[in-house]
């Protein structure tokens, strides 16, 4: 970690005009500065004045940790403020002091909280708030080298996960069952946390973000699997299959399922450096589309990982921001039938070069397990 | 769950003058509507107008799921949105549809993301945007007996580990490890997500946030280990001790650490209806401050606790809320003697109609371990 990015962001908030940039615990302060805060209504916030020097406003509790950490060791200042004070107010000082006047445009993070936000518009009253998207999102959105291994160790982690679905995912047992033991797998499998089991079967899975409930899966229904977790470096996984246990798919099943692989594949084999995020969309649409089937692929083709599992850019109609090199993303595409059951086969890709790196390669088709 | 506390939110927003209640994914939005929603970029809210009935903005991805649950029992209207469509937009035409006239003043969460909070905010230009909080936490301050009963059951639990703490705290173990097997106990004793595992161990003790790290727990030295989980209704576990293993106190520590014990009680004792928030804190520091330990104890004496782990009220100086029956806090004094090592004592208490109640019972005095 070196402090590169914190200059980047500066830099690129100088070039869109943008005075102030406030960012608080989660992904954007982990990202460009290595701390790994936890979020609290304490303020605690890296804040970067388009000019002079950034710094770090945090509780005085947590200085020491701070001072001993990634982010201490970037030479970053560190302003701690006391339980009785206005951390707001010391945020505000001290950014107006080094751009030599009141910044006229702030930018919080966009899951800054509302407390923060507002707290730090109240002590700048001349300000506009706006969000720090546009800077910080134009440096996460494209992964150095070392963040696409961190990504690729986190998919390959979790189809290892996949790989062992046949010993959970039974017939007669529930939903909750069988997360519970995927979960712990996640975390056996080099994730050191879980942030999401999806275990959608048969009228379930038609639910695209249905998560576990007490359903026991039975005999030749298809079971949505959805599932990601986060390694230590922050980085995560997420992936999806499906599977039919104690039997074989009806020919009706394979038929749209075999649209859907090939939807998901089509727009896999569009990634490369120049088509834009909604054209990925498109790609994967289209054949579901023109297979008859488009009314039932309720939701955008994709969105981008990193630090977080939902970020920028998302792969959806109205997007034309075009792929660059280094952006990774998940090409997840879903058919889901009402009151019957869905599919959805879904990988993190990386946007290279020249085309596309798959970073989830564990067997796309139907799985059958023998349940 | 009934449609009451939506209710209740309503009358309070009309009687604060507040037009439109925004709240997201969060302790806001279950206490409110019941609904233990996933905070992701797609906004999901409950809208509160001061006049009209509420309504969700939800996800259609979301909808089957919000419809069949808790808040979909309330009788709540769902406005579902597509993948493209523009979610603020459909909560501020159905908004001002219900107000007759666009909202002046509009409240967020105070946990509501930034993006969230400015997307509102942008689709209701005239409009002024301030935190619920003022509406929300007066009725989540005060729990009703069976939230109280969800928290004695979470301090049960909670207390139920530390007793435990013999089995895992012992020399020459790292504090990794040891947070490790805490995580573990702090599930299997009824909760259903851990919070956090505190094992501060010697000089580690003196950082009051500190976490855990890879250092070995020495003969002799104290501990401060300050564990909480959320149990599977939401409500949260919260509780400090303070451990010596393999060894036994110097005179000076057990000279200290009794003033701290003095104080947590003096502190305890003091809460009753109509005592102030900054005077629970008082009756901790002074005792501390009197006995000359006053420099050491660096942070607030409490927080309320609920559905958050920190939420209002704060027991701190200059905040002169008077306390309520049913207001719920923990009382959590510490001493911390940089580069040596720390204490703390923390119990959740609960404010009754004449006292105290307390829910968390293990022994407060140092505890000898083993090791």
């Amino acid at each position: 970690m070196t402090i590169d990015r914190v200059h980047a962001a500066r830099s690129v908030a100088a070039e869109l005009g943008v005075d102030l940039l406030v960012l608080t615990p989660g992904a954007d302060l982990r990202y460009l500065c290595g701390y790994d805060a936890h979020a609290m209504e304490r303020l605690t916030a890296l804040a970067v004045p388009r000019s002079g020097e950034p710094f770090l406003v945090v509780p005085r509790l947590e200085a020491p940790m701070v001072d001993a950490g990634p982010a201490g060791a970037l030479g970053l200042e560190l302003l701690a403020w006391d339980e009785t004070d206005d951390a707001f107010a010391v945020l505000a000082g001290a950014a107006t002091a080094r751009l030599g006047t009141a910044p006229a445009r702030v930018a919080v993070g966009s899951r800054t909280w509302a407390e923060h936000a507002l707290g730090v518009h109240r002590a700048l009253p001349g300000s506009a708030l706006e969000l720090a998207a546009p800077v910080v999102d134009r440096l996460r959105m494209v992964k150095t080298p070392a963040e696409i291994e961190e990504l690729a160790l986190a998919g390959a982690a979790i189809d290892r996960v996949h790989a062992r679905m046949g010993e959970w995912l039974t017939v007669g047992r529930t939903e909750a069952d069988i997360g519970a033991d995927i979960a712990a797998a996640i975390r056996a499998e080099g994730h050191v946390g879980v942030d999401f089991t999806i275990v959608g079967s048969g009228p379930n899975g038609a639910s695209p973000h249905h998560e576990l409930s007490d359903r026991t899966v039975q005999a030749g229904e298809l079971v949505v699997v959805d599932i990601g977790g986060e390694t230590a470096t922050g980085y995560r996984s997420d992936c999806t299959r499906t599977y039919v246990v104690g039997g074989s798919a009806s020919a009706e099943v394979a038929e749209w399922y075999g649209v859907l692989h090939a939807a998901q594949q089509a727009a896999t084999a569009a990634v490369r450096p120049g088509v834009t995020a909604e054209q990925i969309d498109a790609a994967a649409r289209e054949v579901i589309s023109s297979a008859g089937w488009g009314e039932y692929f309720i939701h955008r083709t994709g969105h981008g990982i990193g630090l977080d599992t939902h970020e920028a850019p998302y792969i959806v109609a109205g997007n034309d921001l075009p792929l660059e090199p280094g952006m990774a993303f998940s090409v997840e595409p879903g058919i889901y039938l009402p009151g019957r059951h869905g599919a959805r086969i879904e990988d993190i890709v990386v946007c290279t070069d020249d085309g596309v790196r798959v970073l989830n390669n564990g067997p796309r088709g139907l799985v059958e397990l023998p349940g």
